[in-house]
């Protein structure tokens, strides 16, 4: 092995020699929807269940969670977050303490209100036994939390406090699509007290911009940061900031959300503490939060017409090795020389884990594993026959190129080059969602016409539309609703917003802010 | 440094000087379940919450459920176990479809029953919108997971499957008690279906050992493993086996089970699939679980008088550095010499992790860290003063070893026996756990007499009793009602069961099997 190729070594692959039919019906430009579910049933990843709008994570689908645990967990302990568990109940009184945030989440909450079951008179179970008090299944743990907090904090010297929970949480759906909209999604929720307003505001903004790094970095999702206008809030928030992605069909996914409460939340729970100087006063609270919706944004980021692509970084199985087997007779000698290959690359580390590779060893037609393989999102695919095994090379294909592309390489090459490979990929990954990104934001528009005319292509909710538009806006929130027959909303108010005057888009009244308008999931 | 020490190290630990006071009140012996609720409040590892028999796992407490998590969820994997999720819910319909295991649960399941809320006259929110079909909220997910199962397995070629889920279920509990009894607890379940009787019940017994192994080794818990008699079996299982292990009260506390569910579930849930001769058959399923309930049995094994106390392997703090600083001058020279050691030790990795290390830099009282260290369990304590900057050296505090036990060492000595040094920690805590588990079965006694004369100190269904009994018993459990006035239950019949002819102790028939028989948690 030259080591110094290390350095040196660069890919050269070959474009495809003819283009082959997309592996997924329908395509994205036939039906995006249909296409997005289609994507998920060939790579395996979740179903819908027997439970009106839960899905279910099969093991593809959450060994992709997993790796978001796995990966932001340590960022959020890095931050000074500690885990805890919380009941999944909220008692009804305490659910609406808080005006706002209880009318936010009426309209969707599973009440439990019986504790047992006995059966009827045609011999079937039904529930028995009334609660006193009803429970509200958690659609978002605030007030649960905030009772714990109450007697937690006593002194300035008991914060900030910062505390989290990976759990799932219940929004009855009428309407459920799998990842995007479902009755129970799993997440993880942050939740943070502080002895003042600055300091909790602080802290908001600093999850916030942890959940832009982990998403851009991580699952080379591309984001705009920004700041929710009041009624986009969260049910009982001050604040609330969100990163905003952009998907294939140019609609806007809302990919994490971090909010300051003010002290909102302290009063309804009562979480007061003796400052410094004597006093008793109300904290000041955050609440931040990432769900398996994010697992929706990347596949509608990143997947093509042949299936699924993950990011190096995010892959579960980050390289799979097809051994090609043409006769039975060399059935042993290509398998041998693949699991040589898996063990020589059993420990190479790449981004801190020890890369995840596997031989499929399975008995089948070697185009049906490659096919699998693809609409699996596995990033790197390794083909490996007798041919290879004369000339001690292999095929490589990299998921982020056109199907077909294929690389010819060294063994020694590949075990060189790997992790600089992966890291071409991760960029890879990015740099086509940014360019997406980029190329899909008008910023040119100036009238409320031109807007529409942007938008004209816009028919039911489901379908996508040709961009975002950024343009200024006068914040008078009672001027949105020429948005509604458009289904537009205001995605955020960019973080790198020009504050200089300008002319709102909607009304032509001056106006200071930027925002972005986007048709959202 | 000398790096021939490393095998020769030995510690040399000096007992106390004298017996400082008990720091739990009550002590075990004064109170049994009274100090088990202040070892939990003084190692703040979990709280009763607002909601009726839930929990909340404090940081503390959650922080070792994540270790139990970080290392048992390897061996599953390796075991060849996938983890998914699966909804929370069970429509009422399935959840009755296995007529014993509906009759099991029935009592103890909250039920979901509307799914919004709307104010009433008085402005107060009620449950509005009843479901069509009332959801059970789960308690075990044999029905919803076997639903999916009916959908993934068709053929023997998608056999076996093995899938798992770490998530919380709810079983409604009147008398709770914090990790032992409550109404949520958080746990592990796995499910698996196979194509034969035979293959089936091997998984649920290898699963099995993978318990008694976890918890032997990794929690320094020693237990009996058995079968469980008819009557005491998982409602709808065929089979149910379960390590036991006793507390420091003689009480037994049953710590995981696995199941062998037959075809029950698979008739119920209609896990059918093509054999390899082409018929159609039921799939032979099992399913397993540990719950944080694991978490006080660890307290009630390990824990003495003065804390709680764990073994190395499990404990997420294992090592904690004690500045003694007797003046302020002194204060940055003794923190620095602290940090220089947790940097030392920084790089160790102990049973596959890196230590975890931490100096305990509060402005406190020195002997108020102290009590709280040992309070918390962490197993080892070392103080650092201007004494031992002096002489290069540390006081070493095991927690394994009576409070005021001290050894004098370098700084050289405990890098290079650290390890050695936990690892006769965690054999330690086996050992005394072992000790109390040897001497306490009682196996010489042969008539009831004698049986009720041992058990006789039995009062409150509280209280502790004077060890367990294994004897044979001739099967017969009608024969059983004689245990119900000495609150006394058949724990298992042990695995290593010696079946040559006996007389059974409840009736002074022949009998072959043994059992032991202990009041349980």
């Amino acid at each position: 092995m030259d080591s110094t190729s290390n350095k040196t070594f660069k890919l050269s692959m070959n474009p495809p020699s003819k283009v082959s039919k997309a592996a997924i019906t329908p395509t994205r430009q036939e039906s995006f929807p249909e296409w997005y579910q289609a994507i998920i049933k060939e790579a395996d990843l979740a179903e819908n269940s027997a439970v009106k709008g839960c899905m279910v994570l099969k093991p593809n689908g959450y060994a992709i969670w997993e790796q978001i645990q796995g990966q932001f967990d340590p960022m959020l302990k890095k931050a000074g977050v500690k885990n805890t568990a919380f009941p999944l109940f909220i008692p009804l009184e305490y659910f609406q303490r808080e005006a706002k945030h209880a009318e936010g989440f009426a309209t969707e909450v599973a009440v439990v209100t019986h504790r047992r079951l006995v059966k009827n008179s045609d011999g079937l179970l039904e529930p028995s036994a009334p609660l006193e008090e009803p429970l509200v299944v958690r659609p978002t743990s605030e007030m649960i939390i905030g009772d714990s907090m109450s007697r937690w904090i006593q002194s300035h010297r008991d914060l900030p406090l910062k505390i989290n929970q990976w759990c799932s949480v219940v929004r009855m759906e009428m309407r459920p699509r799998v990842f995007l909209r479902t009755t129970e999604f799993w997440w993880h929720e942050g939740h943070s007290a502080h002895g003042s307003k600055d300091e909790a505001e602080k802290h908001a903004l600093e999850m916030f911009k942890l959940y832009r790094d982990f998403v851009t970095d991580i699952l080379a999702v591309p984001v705009i940061p920004g700041e929710k206008i009041p009624s986009e809030r969260f049910a009982g928030a001050d604040k609330t900031f969100t990163i905003e992605a952009m998907m294939q069909d140019k609609k806007a996914l809302q990919a994490a959300t971090s909010h300051y409460l003010g002290q909102n939340f302290a009063k309804a729970m009562n979480i007061e503490f003796q400052n410094a100087v004597g006093d008793r006063e109300f904290a000041y609270t955050t609440s931040w939060g990432m769900s398996t919706r994010i697992i929706g944004a990347m596949i509608m980021v990143h997947s093509d017409d042949d299936g699924l692509r993950l990011p190096p970084r995010i892959a579960p199985l980050q390289v799979i090795i097809l051994p090609v087997i043409p006769k039975d007779e060399v059935r042993e000698s290509v398998l041998e020389y693949a699991r040589k290959i898996k063990s020589a690359l059993d420990n190479v580390k790449f981004h801190g884990r020890p890369l995840s590779i596997e031989v499929d060893e399975r008995d089948m037609r070697g185009g049906d594993k490659n096919w699998q393989a693809i609409k699996r999102g596995i990033p790197l695919r390794i083909e490996v026959g007798p041919k290879e095994i004369e000339s001690n090379q292999l095929v490589l294909s990299r998921r982020d190129m056109p199907t077909g592309t294929k690389g010819f390489f060294s063994v020694d090459q590949l075990i060189d080059g790997i992790v600089e490979l992966l890291e071409d990929q991760q960029a890879s990954f990015l740099k086509q969602a940014q360019d997406i990104l980029d190329n899909n934001i008008r910023t040119d528009l100036k009238t409320f016409e031109e807007m529409k005319e942007f938008f004209s292509t816009s028919g039911e909710e489901d379908e996508g539309v040709r961009g975002w538009v950024r343009a200024k806006w006068c914040g008078d929130e009672s001027t949105l609703d020429v948005l509604k027959e458009m289904k537009l909303t205001v995605r955020c108010i960019p973080l790198d917003n020009d504050t200089s005057e300008g002319t709102c888009i909607l009304t032509g009244r001056k106006a200071t802010m930027e925002v972005i308008f986007a048709r959202a999931y």
